[in-house]
């Protein structure tokens, strides 16, 4: 299977409409920054690599058609474009380090004609996606270093393909490990209350030929228990200075169950998802999504009193003292991490 | 709010469906012990303690109509009774404890006529029905002493009115420490696969005036992790002599994340829920149940491919050296487990 979550086609954002999966795998084509906005919001497109790259697209949808011949009212344009595409989701870092990146591209060009400010800008929204590929490979072969023959995996949420261009990071650790023979089993967490991991990770998983298994989060510790999972591994949406790392609300539940169980757990996240001006994780904003995700089931049948109160976070901080390792696309970081993190991202 | 979750009435078992909660508050009348086995199975009547009163009620459905004057002849189809009653569904002891106590009162009363040992079953069934309610009451005045005004309390499942008579374990706790205006503030852990915590806990919570929130089994750690729990307190399926607990699966993720949290993790559960002829937790039985349940939203809409495997345990075990005490209607057992439940239960 060879998909890409998101793309440049004919001069539009072509993603996958992941919210239509896994009953169906439909593209759509998108031409205006305030649609793009909008998929990200209702996750249409989500995981942060790809957030990523929807901002470096979504920065140049939102100054392709706007014309004039001056840097400043230019800059001013592309600012107020930056503000609005960075108040979509405010919890994966990728998202605002496309963002920063497109900025800083377009001043470091800022003597140069509009319309060519333009075209650098669309090339840098596309050198992300280039890069973001090759990253992920390279993650792949770090981790998969990790494994075993044979070795249980289990993962939450979905960082895989469908979190990035056309690899994945978590889960592109295990494709990568499976294409060197090292036939994996793998476990999904079904990850409430969007279900990535039932809708997204199982069904790329299984098109990607590795023998995998669903089960509901609550399943994770008797997993653990019963000796079924020799490695956990996920994604990152934000890795501070010292290693403390948001992911998918119930990554830091993983993550102590593997502690107690002596199961070694592992991130997988690329550079651009460290954030080192956040000192530690009580930095890191954590999404607040609507009630409807956890009082609904996806936004169809209601399940508990109309009247419910409820607490929906998006993601959770794990301590870095629980994390065994982050995999990056320069090798993998160990502890302690304040100073291993700021190595590995200052070497070229 | 005054329910009953079981009850005698008019010659035939009525329950209230609880797979239809809480939209709708429906009650089924049985009157045919193969229906009363379909709705333990399917969970219209569920919860350990409402399943002792369901076994006693199904034996006495299950002899009620057949005639014959002989008590080997009645005994063996007691047995008979009794024996399919018990494969409804396996973890539960109460269920088994309901039969057997049954089966005992009639090899007791054997030497009289057959309608008199009949009426003298239906006697014994409704005898376990007004007991489940004192024990509940006991239990929740023992529990409550655990409270301090104002504590935070998270739970799992439903271990309330829903799964007992008329009062609950759990949930009982919170409610006499309500009475006794400790104010607390109640978590609910939604439960997936089947939702008891989103759909029926959080529905009697409020119905009983307590504050409560609702949250994705996710965002367990997290709210410990905010300090947002002071108690965790969960109902018990069975009980093994070590004090080992099976319980809805995700139990024991939650005595894992309070321990490493320091958060006390309390069981509640009548002396019917103690099986003294398990050692330890890894001779109880573990239901496993239909894919259906994971792969599907409440067996509506699908939501992951049709391929997926899935493995559905109903619970897990929480290991003894994780649980602060036990809560029963004699009290609290303490650590060490082994020679305290011992003797709490042979007192008199």
């Amino acid at each position: 299977m060879n998909i890409r979550t998101i793309d440049w086609k004919s001069n539009k954002v072509r993603i996958i409409d992941q919210t239509k999966l896994p009953l169906k795998l439909v593209y759509i084509d998108i031409n205006r920054l305030e649609d793009l906005w909008q998929a990200i919001k209702i996750m249409q497109v989500r995981g942060a690599p790809a957030l990523g790259a929807a901002a470096g697209l979504g920065m140049y949808l939102g100054i392709k058609d706007y014309v004039c011949s001056d840097w400043d009212k230019f800059n001013r344009k592309l600012t107020s474009v930056a503000k609005y595409l960075a108040s979509s989701r405010p919890t994966a870092r990728n998202l605002f380090w496309g963002i920063e990146r497109i900025l800083a591209v377009a001043a470091a060009n800022k003597t140069k004609p509009i319309t060519q400010i333009k075209q650098i800008i669309l090339a840098d929204a596309k050198s992300i996606m280039r890069e973001d590929a090759l990253s992920c490979r390279k993650i792949g072969y770090y981790g998969s270093k990790l494994f075993r023959k044979n070795d249980k995996v289990l993962t939450i949420c979905n960082a895989g393909i469908l979190a990035t261009i056309d690899y994945g990071t978590a889960l592109g650790v295990i494709y990568s490990a499976q294409a060197q023979g090292k036939k994996l089993e793998a476990f999904c967490c079904e990850t409430r209350p969007l279900l990535q991991g039932a809708r997204l990770s199982a069904w790329e998983l299984h098109k990607q030929g590795v023998d995998v298994t669903l089960i509901a989060d609550n399943t994770a510790a008797k997993l653990m228990q019963e000796g079924k999972v020799d490695v956990v591994i996920t994604g990152a949406d934000r890795i501070a200075a010292n290693g403390d790392t948001a992911n998918k609300i119930g990554s830091f539940n993983l993550a102590v169950l593997a502690r107690y169980h002596k199961v070694p757990f592992y991130v997988a996240a690329p550079k651009s998802t460290f954030d080192l001006k956040i000192k530690d994780g009580s930095g890191i904003k954590i999404e607040m999504r609507k009630d409807k995700e956890v009082a609904s089931l996806l936004f169809k049948r209601e399940i508990t009193p109309k009247n419910a109160r409820v607490l929906n976070p998006a993601f959770d901080i794990i301590p870095h003292q629980l994390i065994n390792g982050i995999i990056t696309e320069r090798g993998i970081i160990r502890m302690p991490y304040i100073r291993n993190i700021r190595r590995m991202l200052r070497k070229e």
